[in-house]
């Protein structure tokens, strides 16, 4: 099974969420040119160095032996060359390595690597938030001494949240940080889920931990961020002595085995703060919105890569006779129920796609739009969107990799198939970084209520614009009506939400994220068919047909989820364990 | 983990769907006390024997070497002690050793034994279908020899239909069966994906396998049924020397580790027709309801084991506030968002459930009710549920586990929880006994029709009768509200579908089955709801909060799924993969 990054998919996509306009803007020195030049070379390390390797780092995986973790077979060298290619540094600073590119074509480069080999594709993501994490909050001597390493990928990172205890609640952790007497701190705990916290593919790791303080607060408020490092460092960054924390063990995971989620213990390793006491979970939560977009787009990483396999396969089997043309025997590409899942498996990693991009120039936009007012209206909507694009495109991935398992029929269920590593690899993308069901509660507990509801409204506002140009297309007509009735929908939910609140608006927080995501993402496939439309390219004329099928398949049902979100509140706080046990 | 069998959901289930109506009327001997005591036995079995094999057959699973199959750990003796406690016999014509009870109960008891063990489970099942299969076409001798064996399960059954280039296409297949000069045949070919084709639990297995004979025409028609045994018999059914068959391989499965998935290959192996030349595939289309019921039960049942781990891990962890009642830290099940999933996942499969059960009261009445009138429109309803019970449960149960799996966090991706296996095992079910696009075409394409669509209007008819009486409870408006928009919207689908047939129906045949899954379940829970209408049980209380979360968040979009089905043919039809693919 070959593996093609979808470089075209990802330019278009690219040109229909403003990302021309924004290198206008804030990248002048990065011409269209440029960015396809990226995408193919990009496009072309995955399929050539990361794709072979992610069937082989399923059935082989990481290895925990005597304190110490190797990585999958193959892994340690493909890391090398992603490093040494500059993969790791897209949208990383100049002045400590970096090559400044915009995040929305960081995220788009990202999501080839994650569709060739998502086990991979988080050792950089991993990184990448460390190198964040440092630039925002580090002080001058850990960016001097740490970034550049992390940005040439001759390190890499790790963050190191979450305890037996502590998941989705970070304020029960109890990993202890003691300050040392000589300014710095020594941390004493257990830390569990961390991703690649330890591996033999670079030199050294730097670890970004969450601790209490002796004196702190109970509570979030007594929570600090500290930086300790595999090796210790001297003043010049050299890596000397073995610092105390090391991995316990790595669990024995339903996918993503190529990636080592680590068991870490925490002996005394000496460390230093980052940032300000107490203010730990506030400076990793600058970060999380960028590490929630990049999980989105793993979920339409996973999506593309068991699409792509659904559709190979669908051309070379042959069962039955073609309804349409009557041949014997057909590919099962020309049954109708086959065609119409690979078609919606499409049309969502397309809207998909589309959210997460729009929410990285959104990213972009926050840092680097012209005025003060422009920003803060980008980083209002990039605030609003990320949770949906986490949430939405990860239920995406996982519904897409379990129709890809249905096209194959009995041979999707064979692990040599390699559609079944798809299904187990794409479950972890709605759990980790915050479960789809933190993110709704987010959405409905936070982000909609932005500018009392402000800035969802505008968005409505604009999808009922889009909606009105489509209605004015004939062969968009349909598409533009279901848009408008999903936008009214969704404006509807948001004034229910609003009014509501509290309990009653956190009980209609998952429909409400579906409703949201489903309507952005009709929005999405229509502003493409727009885009596309009067070409006589047939991959172009075929994004008209997308839009219609998840107009009827997927926008059709908007009125009916805004309509149904809007009780079931008394029920559910009534409801009793004892009640629903059998 | 400990799992109990939901012994009073199903007895509560079987009372809503007119099992103890059918037990007056045609079995009189079999009381409500006896079936109580069938299913408490039955469930104290899989608790006690089945269901602790689960993992260690999932982790260790069925083993082939030196051209035999050896079961899971444990697979055998518990194997042997369910035929001795009488539960491969249920349904079993009397005659041959078969306890004579309704096909609604020894669902029942397979639901209980596939939540407890899917793998296992499989044995059983396959074994009843070989039963089926000799009982309706076997000759006189073959019934002698071969039935009570099977009955009392000191043999096995396999079902022998896929081969590698005919799998939803079985006119393709090409095992030859010649005739042997003596009355016999020998076959001659390879079989894949058959289930449990070879294992040490038993000393004989017999395989009921379809093939060619040399004369035969092509297609279908040429197709017929065999018997051949693992050791020849003699006349009075003792085994003798090794018949010349045998397995090549299992399969390296997603899921059903404990399972064995074997190629078989035919070499000669004696062989005996069983009954018509020709007629093979219409042979085993009489089998093929009840498998696909099974099969049906068994999403049902990998859902319930799904929401027993979930519900259990809800009450355990403990993460955050309790939005409710400011509990810190909560148990998870007191979050909204999760509470909303458990409570999903029990309508569902208490909706699946009852569709399943109903079809099996239905296929009981097919043969013993009264007069030819209800007996026909017994069968006809039971022939247009069974595509539903079929993918529609099936579905539940892929959704429901990957919930289950979501409930858990980031547990629930780590395999020694054990909400990942059933994830993993509930993928099988929408593919084997017809895919479930291949009953949703079934759907469309010959069961809608029956009668010019009568059968699918008298449905739709009776919907709209309990949705008025819903409407006349107050508690209970809202659903029965709802349940009248649902069934309206599948009838004027129905009518849509029969409109037009041919590519247009099979083009929307996937959401149509969809929506009548949707219209139903609500069915079934609103019946429920109403069985349960003033007890002052908590438990019977909770099925009107179930029927009336499943309302809105099912019911409600009845509406848009009928509306939107039936666009979409023309551009499926102009669809090329160049203009899908990236």
């Amino acid at each position: 099974m070959t593996f093609r990054a979808p470089v075209r998919d990802i330019a278009f996509a690219l040109q229909t969420v403003g990302h021309p306009a924004l290198l206008e803007r804030a990248f002048p020195e990065l011409d269209a040119d440029t960015v396809a030049a990226v995408l193919e070379a990009a496009g072309q390390f995955a399929d050539s160095e990361l794709a072979p390797l992610n069937r082989r780092g399923d059935l082989e995986g990481a290895k925990y032996a005597n304190g110490a973790v190797t990585a999958a077979p193959g892994f340690a060298d493909a890391y090398k060359a992603f490093a040494a290619g500059g993969w790791n540094s897209l949208s990383a600073d100049p002045e400590f390595g970096g090559q400044g590119l915009s995040k929305a074509l960081e995220l788009s480069v990202f999501e080839m690597t994650h569709a060739a080999n998502m086990a991979f594709g988080l050792c950089p993501m991993l990184t990448q938030a460390a190198i964040e994490a440092l630039a925002l909050h580090g002080t001058e001597r850990q960016k001097r001494l740490v970034l550049p390493k992390l940005v040439s990928g001759e390190w890499t990172g790790a963050m190191c949240l979450t305890e037996p205890q502590a998941g989705s609640d970070l304020a029960a952790l109890t990993t202890m940080a003691r300050p040392d007497g000589e300014g710095g701190y020594t941390l004493h705990g257990q830390k569990i889920f961390i991703t690649w916290g330890d591996h033999d593919a670079t030199d050294n790791i730097v670890h970004l931990v969450i601790a209490r303080t002796p004196d702190a607060p109970p509570g979030v408020k007594g929570i600090s961020l500290f930086l300790t490092s595999k090796y210790l460092l001297d003043d010049e960054g050299r890596i000397g002595a073995r610092n105390d924390f090391r991995p316990g063990s790595i669990e024995h995971k339903l996918g993503i085995h190529g990636s080592p989620t680590c068991v870490m213990l925490y002996e005394g390793a000496k460390a230093e703060l980052v940032g300000e006491i107490g203010q730990g979970l506030a400076h990793m939560f600058v970060m999380m919105n960028a590490a929630r977009l990049q999980v989105g787009v793993q979920g339409v990483a996973i999506a593309e890569r068991a699409f792509q396999q659904a559709l190979a396969f669908s051309q070379e089997r042959r069962q039955g006779r073609a309804v349409w043309s009557g041949d014997y025997p057909a590919a099962i590409y020309d049954h109708p129920d086959v065609r119409r899942m690979l078609m919606l498996m499409k049309a969502k990693i397309e809207a998909a796609r589309a959210i997460c991009l729009t929410t990285g120039v959104l990213a972009d936009l926050a840092r680097l739009a012209d005025t003060e007012q422009e920003r803060a209206a980008a980083k209002a909507r990039q605030e609003l969107l990320t949770p949906i694009a986490k949430a939405w495109s990860t239920d995406v991935g996982v519904e897409v990799a379990s129709m890809g398992v249905q096209v194959h029929g009995g041979m999707g269920f064979i692990e040599e198939t390699g559609a079944a590593q798809h299904y187990r690899d794409a479950r972890i993308a709605p759990i980790y970084e915050g479960t789809n069901g933190i993110q709704a509660n987010d959405l409905v507990g936070r982000k909609v209520g932005m500018g009392q509801g402000a800035v969802m409204r505008e968005l409505c506002a604009e999808i009922l614009l889009t909606a009105q140009t489509l209605t004015e297309v004939p062969d968009l007509a349909i598409v533009g009506k279901r848009l408008a009735q999903g936008a009214a929908a969704l404006e509807h939910a948001t004034d229910w939400v609003l009014a509501h609140g509290g309990p009653d608006a956190l009980s209609a927080a998952g429909p409400y994220l579906k409703l949201a995501g489903d309507v952005i993402g009709g929005w999405m496939l229509g502003r493409q068919a727009l885009a596309a439309g009067g070409s006589d390219d047939p991959w172009l004329q075929g994004k008209a047909a997308l839009a219609r099928l998840y107009s009827g398949q997927v926008l059709s049902l908007a009125p009916g989820l805004a309509e149904g979100l809007k009780d079931g509140a008394a029920d559910l706080e009534a409801m009793t364990p004892a009640a629903l046990a059998g």
